[in-house]
C-alpha cells in the first residue's frame, strides 16, 4: 500500500468556487495533484480509471472557466466524472466509489448539484444539454447546457439526433467532443475514420493565435449558407465539417492536456454571442499514468491495483465467466455451421464476442455504440438466410426495443438475442441493471424468451438458439461468473417451452427461471428440514410457458411460487395470467411471484442487492412460510 | 365516379420482368400509366398519396435497372410503395390497400418476394439491406441491398448509424436518398437545412456528362483519405458530402422525375465496383397530380377521393379526435402555466401539438424522427423546471424506451407522455398498433400510468399530469373520435392512483382500463339481464393501482374480470400480482384478464379488430358466464 499523495494546492479545492480563486498558472498543478488523488482513490476501489485520467485537465478547465453548477455540465455516460467528482464537493467520500452506500460511479443527481443530469449509459449528453438550455432560454435565464462526449459516443443515432435539433439553442449549447479515438474498445464505423483524418491532418491550433481565432471563427460564420457560396463545385456542395453542416461552430482540433490552449478557447466560447459551438479536443485515453497509457484498454475498468506496478489484483480463478462461455460455445459451434453471424454493439469483450471474433472474423460485426442499428442488421441478415446473434446487455437492449418489435417480432425473423448482464450487476448500479427483458420481451408475440440457470445451461441455450429458425430467440443470463458446472462437450437442443423439475417434493412448488435456480434449491433444503416437502422445477422458458408442467404442479401442491431476476410484467404475471385463464385459482391456489422490488436499486455487493430484493433462500422460505400462515379467509395467521 | 384510366402498356407489365422487355423509351409512358392507376386506386381506397406520386418514376427506374427481387429493394417507411405493389404482382389487388383481408399500406414480407423487408417505422431501410448486402457477401451470392430513404427518415438516428457502418458493404450497397424536403410535415433540424443548401446550390447533374460523370466520381474517389489531403487548409478538414464523411460515394442531386437521367445514373451506379453509393435524388411528393402538388400536405394522407377535383370524403363531423382533444386541452393549460411545453417526432398534426403550437410556438418542439433525442431533450427540460409532454403514438415510444428508463425513470423526473394511438389502429395495422405500452411501462419504478376511457377523462388525465410534479407520468388514450362525452369547462385534478366505480352490483366485477369501458357497460347491461348484477369499475390507473378499491371489489364479488387494449403483462398482470402478494385468491376467486391476444393484428375495420382482440361486449359476457361455469374442481360445467 503507498501512502496517498501529497496534494497541498488540491486540498484547499472543495467546490469549483475555491477553483475559481487561483490563477490559471497554477491550473496545472491542481491537474497533477488532481490526477495523483484519482490513481490513488481508484487503487483502493477499483472502477473505470483510463477515461477519468483522459479528462483531468478538461475537467479542470471548466470548471474553471464556466460557472457551474448554474452553467450545466453533463459527462457523456458519466464513466469519466471521477475528477469532476473530487472538484464538487465530494472528495472525501471519492474512496467509496462504486461500493454499497458510497458514491456512485457515474453522474447522479441525487449526489449533488453538480451532476445535473446523471448518466452511464452512452450519447444522452447532448439532448439533455439541449433541454437545460432551451428551459433557460425560455425562462430567460442565465446558464448553459454543456455536454462532454466521447467520439465513442458519437457513433450513436442518439447524438446526431440532439446534434441536428441544436441550432435552436444559440450559444446557450457547448458540446464538448472529446476525442480519444477509443470508446470501450477502438471505434468502428465512418465517422471514426473521419475523426482520425480531421485530427490527424490539421495542426492544433497554435497559441498565440489560439484564442482570437476561435472566436472570430465564430463571428464569421454567420450566414454561412450564403457565405460559402463559392465553394460549390463539381456540381455539389462541398461543404465545412460535419458539425458545420449540423449547425454547429466548430472550434478545434485542441490538445485537451494543455491548459494553455484550453483555457482561452473556452473563455471564448464563454463570451461567444453565437453558437451552438462544439469544441474538438484531443486527449489521451489513461494520460499521466504510464501502466494506463501503455496497456491496449487504457484502463478502462480495473480491480484494485498498485500504484506503483500498476498491477490489479487478479480475482482468483474460479468459474469462467458467462459471456466467455457464451462466446467460446458460439465460436465452436460457427465452425460447422457458417450462417452463424455475431454482433456487438461496442462490446465486444463484456458480450463475449470477443471470442467470436478471433475464430470468425468476418462473420462478427462491431457496430458501434448502435443498438438500434445492430438488431436491424441482424434482422436483415436473417431474412437473407444467416443466424445472426446479437449479443447485447439486457439494459442496452433497451435501446433497441423498437427494431426489435417492429423489424424483428412482427417479421418473425429469426434472429437470436444473447442478452447478458441479465438481471442484477453490483457494482454499476441501477442504469446497468437488466431488470426488464423478460417482461419487455414476453409480451411480443412470437418471441421465445429462455434464461439459463447455470453455464451449462447458456451452453445448451446457445445451441438451441442457432438450431431455432422459426423466429426471434432470446436468452438472458447474468454478469459475472457461472456456478462452476461442467459444460458438457456435447450439447443439447431443448425443447422449445419445455422446463424440467430437478428436485421433487408434493406440498410446495418453486417455479424457477434463471440463476435464482441455485437459491431455489437451497430453499427447499431448508423447507424440507421443517417437514415442507418441495419441487423445484427449472422453468428455462419466459415464453411459451411449460404449461403442462405447471398446470400438473398446481393441481398437485399447495402453495406455487415463481422466482426469476426480473421485475413485474415477466414470468410471474405469465403464470398468473395462465392460472387464471384457466381458472386454476378458481377453488383456491396459494400462488406468489418472487421478482425485483418496484424500485431502482442502487450498486451494491451483489449478495446484498439480492437481500435488498428478496431473492435469497431465506426469504423464498420466508414467502412459502408465510403463504402457509395465510388461511383460508385470506388473513394471515398468526405465525406458529 | 370516373372510369379506370387506360393503361395500355401498364397492361402488359405484371412483373418487372416484363418491364425490362420495354425499351427505355417506352418508360415514360409507363410511368405515366403506373401514375393514373395509382391516383385511381387511392381514390377508391383512400391510403398515402403523395409520397407514391413522388417515386413513380424511380418505381419504374429501379425495377428497370436493377434484378429485384435478388437485389433487395427496402422503401423505407414503406407508405410510397403502391406504385411498387403495381408493379410486382399485386395490381389485381391494389384496390384493397388497407383494407381487412386486402393488400397492407406498408411493404410486407408474407405478400411478396419484391417486399424483402417490411416497413412502416422509419429509419430502418439501410440497416436491413446492410444485413441483406453483407449476407450475400459471405456467402458469395449476387445481389445488393438497396435503401430508397426520404430526407424526413434521415433525421433519424438510426439511419445515421447505419450510415456510419455502410463502408463494409462495398458496392453491394446503394442508398437512394429521396428528398422531397419533407416528411409527413415540413422537416426540422440542421440535416433538412443542409441538404436543401445542397440542392439548391448546385445544378442537377446535365443529360450528356451525366453517366460518365457518376462513374468517373466513385472510380476517382478511391484512397481519398490520401487524396483529398490538398483540401486541409485553416487548420481542419473540410470534406466532401456529409454522407462521403461516411464512407459513401455520393452522386447527385438528380431530378428523380426525369427517367433519362435516372436511369444511365443507376446503371451505371449497378455496374460500378466500389461503393457503397448514395444516389441524392430530388422528387416532389404529390407529383403529377394538382391537387396534391396544390395542397399543403401533398396528399400524404387521404380519403377516398374524387379524381377529377381532388375533392376528398370529408368525415361527417361527430366527436372531436381524442389527439385534438389533447392538444387543445393542453394549449388551454398552458395559457396559464408557462412551464407546460410539448415535444412531437415529426407529428404535429398526429398528436395535436400543432393545436398547442399554434397558441404557444416558442414552447412546441418538432424534433424531427428523433423519439430517443426528443425524450431526452425532454428530460432535461423537466429537470430545470419545465413541464414538458412528449406526445408520441404508443408504437414509436418503443424507438425512446431506453431514454424513458435510464434519462426519465431512474431519475424519476417529471416527463409527462401523451401516449396517442395507444390499442388497435385499424387501418395502420399491426406495425401501428400500440399493444405493448401498458406492459412496458408499468414494470418501470417510479412510473404512473394512465389510460382515458374518454376524451373527458383525457382532458383531466391531461390537466393532472400537467400538475403533477413528482415524477414521470403516462397517459394513452386510442386512435380516432372521442365518444361525443362533454369536455367539461372546469377540469379536475385526479387522484393519483384511482379508481371510480362507474356502476354497482354484486356478483360480477369489470375493471375496465381505458376505452373499453363502454363496451364493459354494455357487457354489464347484458349480464344484469341474466340476473348477474354487475359493477363496473373505471381504473384509470395502471398504476399505481387502486388497490383499496381493487381488494374491495375482489372480496365482495365472486367473478373479477379486468378489460385493457393493451397485450400481457399490463394492467391485468398487475392486478393478478396483487391479488396474489396479497393471497386474494389463496381460498378461491375466479379472475379473468382480457386483453390483446398474442398476435400481430393486420389492418382491419376496428371492430372488427376488436371482435378478433375479443374485446367486444359479447366476448365479455362469455368471459363471465364461462367463469361462473366453471366449477369448484377447476373444470368447466357444460352449458346450462
Amino acid at each position: 500500500m503507498t501512502s496517498s499523495p501529497k496534494t497541498p494546492l488540491l486540498d484547499t479545492v472543495e467546490y469549483p468556487s475555491d477553483l475559481r480563486q487561483l490563477k490559471a498558472d497554477q491550473l496545472r498543478q491542481v491537474a497533477d495533484e488532481l490526477r495523483a488523488e484519482m490513481i490513488d482513490a481508484v487503487s483502493t476501489s477499483g472502477g473505470h480509471l483510463g477515461s477519468g485520467l483522459g479528462v483531468v485537465e478538461l475537467t479542470v478547465a471548466i470548471h474553471y472557466v464556466f460557472n457551474t453548477p448554474d452553467d450545466k455540465l453533463i459527462w457523456d455516460v458519466g464513466h469519466q466524472c471521477y475528477p469532476h467528482k473530487i472538484l464538487t464537493g465530494r472528495r472525501d467520500r471519492i474512496r467509496t466509489l462504486r461500493q454499497g452506500g458510497g458514491l456512485s460511479g457515474f453522474t447522479k443527481r441525487s449526489e449533488s448539484e453538480y451532476d445535473p443530469f446523471g448518466a452511464a449509459h452512452s450519447s444522452t449528453s447532448i439532448s439533455a444539454a439541449l433541454g437545460f438550455a432551451v428551459a433557460n432560454k425560455l425562462n430567460g435565464k442565465p446558464g448553459r447546457g454543456i455536454a462532454v462526449i466521447g467520439d465513442g459516443a458519437m457513433s450513436a443515432g442518439m447524438a446526431y439526433e440532439a446534434m441536428n435539433n441544436a441550432e435552436q439553442a444559440g450559444n446557450r449549447l457547448v458540446v464538448i467532443l472529446n476525442d480519444n479515438d477509443m470508446s470501450i474498445a477502438p471505434p468502428v464505423g465512418g465517422l471514426s475514420g473521419y475523426l482520425a483524418r480531421m485530427v490527424s491532418s490539421s495542426e492544433y491550433l497554435g497559441l498565440r493565435s489560439l484564442a482570437s481565432k476561435a472566436v472570430a471563427k465564430i463571428s464569421r460564420r454567420a450566414h454561412r449558407a450564403v457565405g460559402k457560396a463559392e465553394e460549390y463545385t463539381r456540381g455539389m456542395v462541398t461543404g465545412g465539417t460535419l458539425f458545420e453542416e449540423l449547425g454547429f461552430y466548430y472550434v478545434g482540433p485542441i490538445d485537451g492536456h494543455n491548459l494553455d490552449h484550453l483555457i482561452p478557447v473556452l473563455e471564448n466560447v464563454r463570451d461567444a454571442e453565437e453558437g451552438p459551438v462544439l469544441i474538438h479536443v484531443v486527449t489521451k485515453k489513461g494520460k499521466g499514468y504510464e501502466p494506463a497509457e501503455n496497456s491496449a484498454d487504457k484502463y478502462h475498468g480495473v480491480a484494485k491495483f498498485d500504484v506503483i506496478t500498476g498491477e490489479q489484483k487478479k480475482s482468483s480463478g474460479g468459474p469462467p465467466a458467462y459471456q466467455n462461455v457464451f462466446g467460446e460455445t458460439l465460436a465452436k459451434l460457427a465452425d460447422s455451421d457458417d450462417r452463424i453471424c455475431a454482433i456487438t454493439a461496442a462490446m465486444p469483450s463484456g458480450t463475449g464476442v470477443d471470442k467470436f471474433a478471433k475464430a470468425h472474423p468476418e462473420r462478427s460485426f462491431d457496430v458501434g455504440i448502435a443498438e438500434q442499428h445492430g438488431v436491424t442488421f441482424a434482422a436483415g441478415l436473417a431474412a437473407q438466410g444467416m443466424r445472426p446473434f446479437a449479443a447485447i446487455y439486457s439494459t442496452f437492449l433497451q435501446r433497441a426495443y423498437d427494431q426489435v418489435v417492429h423489424d424483428v417480432a412482427i417479421q418473425n425473423l429469426p434472429v437470436r438475442f444473447a442478452i447478458d448482464r441479465a438481471g442484477l450487476v453490483g457494482a454499476d448500479g441501477a442504469t446497468h441493471a437488466g431488470a426488464f427483458d423478460i417482461t419487455y420481451l414476453a409480451t411480443l408475440p412470437n418471441f421465445v424468451v429462455m434464461a439459463a440457470a447455470d453455464e451449462a445451461e447458456l451452453a445448451h441455450m446457445t445451441y438451441t438458439a442457432a438450431e431455432y429458425d422459426d423466429g426471434p430467440i432470446a436468452l438472458r443470463y447474468p454478469r459475472g461468473a457461472g456456478t462452476g458446472v461442467e459444460i458438457p462437450e456435447q450439447l443439447e437442443k431443448l425443447e422449445i417451452g419445455k422446463g424440467r423439475i430437478v428436485r421433487e417434493g408434493t406440498k410446495v412448488a418453486l417455479l424457477s427461471l434463471g440463476t435464482r435456480l441455485s437459491e431455489s434449491l437451497k430453499a427447499a433444503d431448508e423447507l424440507e428440514a421443517k417437514g415442507l416437502s418441495t419441487t423445484v422445477a427449472d422453468l428455462r422458458f419466459a415464453k411459451p410457458l411449460d404449461t403442462d408442467l405447471i398446470e400438473k404442479l398446481m393441481r398437485t401442491h399447495e402453495v406455487v411460487i415463481t422466482v426469476e431476476e426480473g421485475a413485474i410484467g415477466g414470468l410471474g404475471a405469465h403464470v398468473l395470467t395462465f392460472a387464471s385463464d384457466e381458472g386454476l385459482t378458481d377453488a383456491g391456489l396459494k400462488i406468489r411471484t418472487m421478482r425485483l422490488p418496484d424500485m431502482f436499486q442502487d450498486q451494491d455487493a451483489p449478495e446484498k442487492q439480492y437481500d435488498e430484493a428478496g431473492l435469497n433462500a431465506p426469504q423464498i422460505v420466508e414467502t412459502v412460510l408465510k403463504a402457509l400462515r395465510h388461511n383460508s379467509a385470506g388473513v394471515e395467521e398468526a405465525r406458529a
